[in-house]
């Protein structure tokens, strides 16, 4: 194990976060920029190249006391080749071999992944996960992204593409969901429809934060909601609790701060539809890291896929 | 690798099969018997235990010959420890130190495993999964079993549970199951089920198998019934193509005989719910094995645990 630095780097719609990592993954310095400043893919590009160099130049720190840089980024991801296959939320990248570009601007080796698979190897190496051996990590936000744990090592499938629990149908038929398919799981609990439930029950705009908050102080509709939500949650995670006899279900994401209501219901729900086994041997935490987890998870994924 | 014979038994509800194996898992006999002519468990026991020798006089091959004795078994197991839970069809049994049991008797090595996982490990060794990674072998009989190989090995799950895609719900509100919860994937197409839609369809009693013959000769009603039971099991399907992002999927048991009517449907189903990445990776096969899955898995089950 290299006693280097490592940057981890979290793309996200919205934000740019940016982290100094030491070699068990601490995070010694971060940093966070707007995402939406940047009109197109080479200004993005830019702002990495700008950020990492930036940083080692505050910390005097030379390319040569950096392991590299990993990257996590909102959408499919040929980790193994390093190419972007394209961002849902962000215009104008398609197959792009980001991996080449970043390694030629910055002199450094790169490797790049998938965000939701960052948070679970960064919850299972750090956070919540890291006493389990077979754990489903899930994020709940505008899109629902998940990512497993199996044996103790992150299961990418066939083509870096498995743990879309948020793409499990829980209905035969439902609302379209944004892939293209139906009464998927995320199409009963991503945030906007979340916002719609809570349209409905407000007459008003009402954001998952304030739903929470009302929730908390004992607001009956903002409860009825959360009920609602944890119920098709809890119901998809029961099915994967029968396929994949998990140890573990870690909650991210911002939804999964609407805390104990939440929670209580989806352990109510799997164990009334898992099976007796299964049902007693899974534990639901909501995760540790925070919006942290992508960074640490970006350095992590860096030095396995170096190792 | 040992160039020793094995003895692999796939002990079912209706019969105990039992056959000599080469060190290649390649069956030099086989035999079956009738399960239901032992009334309890010290009969069943002993049924093994005398078919076991009996092969073994036949044959003129002694103990030092054997390698061991693999079993795969109706219901869930404790693989490590060799304890049978109990059987969902097949009463009187509940925690028995079957390999311990079994090893006293016969003098010779046993293993013991659950049946489904003992299909996916045949078809993955020897069969229709053998150029795969990503695997979900899914038996459709009386009850509908699961098991999943990843990244091209038995995925046993946290207490040797996994693969119950059976399990998986298809609905948040459906018929009661089996299991103890409801709308599983199970209680909309297994055996008993597919018996119901042909009960209503044809006003008599009416097998699966002979379902299958009469859509086989065009018989609208019997399409029908197997283009329900597609839509339900291509929705399960499509749900774990997402999640695991697998290579293959195999399908065995009675009721893959439906042939192309049900796995045109499945496949369409799949095209059609799942997202497109996942969807073009995965290719739906009919199992290789047939009857003879158990008795080889069995084999296999037995060596590997030995390696």
């Amino acid at each position: 194990m290299s006693e280097k630095f490592i940057i981890g780097i979290d793309l996200g719609g919205t934000n740019l976060k940016i982290a100094l990592l030491d070699s068990k993954f601490r995070i010694k310095y971060k940093e966070s920029l707007s995402t939406r400043k940047f009109s197109d893919k080479a200004e993005l590009i830019g702002a990495i190249v700008s950020a990492v160099n930036r940083i080692m130049n505050d910390y005097a720190i030379s390319k040569k006391e950096i392991a590299g840089v990993g990257l996590g980024l909102p959408g499919p991801v040929d980790h193994d080749k390093g190419i972007v296959h394209f961002f849902p939320n962000i215009p104008g990248w398609k197959e792009v071999r980001l991996k080449d570009i970043l390694e030629r601007k910055l002199n450094l080796k790169v490797s790049i992944d998938n965000d939701a698979k960052l948070m679970a190897l960064a919850e299972y190496r750090q956070g919540r996960a890291r006493d389990f051996k077979n754990v489903l990590c899930i994020t709940l936000g505008t899109g629902v992204g998940g990512s497993i744990i199996i044996n103790g090592k992150l299961y990418r499938g066939a083509n870096n593409a498995a743990g879309e629990i948020g793409h499990l149908p829980i209905n035969e038929t439902g609302p379209d969901c944004n892939c293209g398919g139906s009464a998927c799981l995320e199409a009963y609990i991503g945030n906007d429809r979340i916002r719609d439930l809570g349209r409905r029950l407000f007459r008003r705009d009402i954001s998952p934060e304030e739903l929470s908050d009302l929730a908390k102080s004992g607001n009956a509709k903002a409860l009825k909601i959360w009920d609602e939500v944890g119920a098709h949650l809890g119901l998809a995670l029961a099915g994967m609790v029968n396929v994949l006899n998990l140890d573990a279900i870690i909650i991210g994401g911002g939804i999964a701060n609407a805390g104990k209501f939440l929670f209580d219901k989806v352990n109510k729900v799997i164990r009334a539809r898992a099976m007796t086994v299964q049902a007693k041997q899974v534990k639901v935490f909501k995760a540790e890291l925070g919006n942290e987890a992508g960074m640490i998870g970006a350095g992590i994924s860096f030095m396995e896929s170096c190792a």
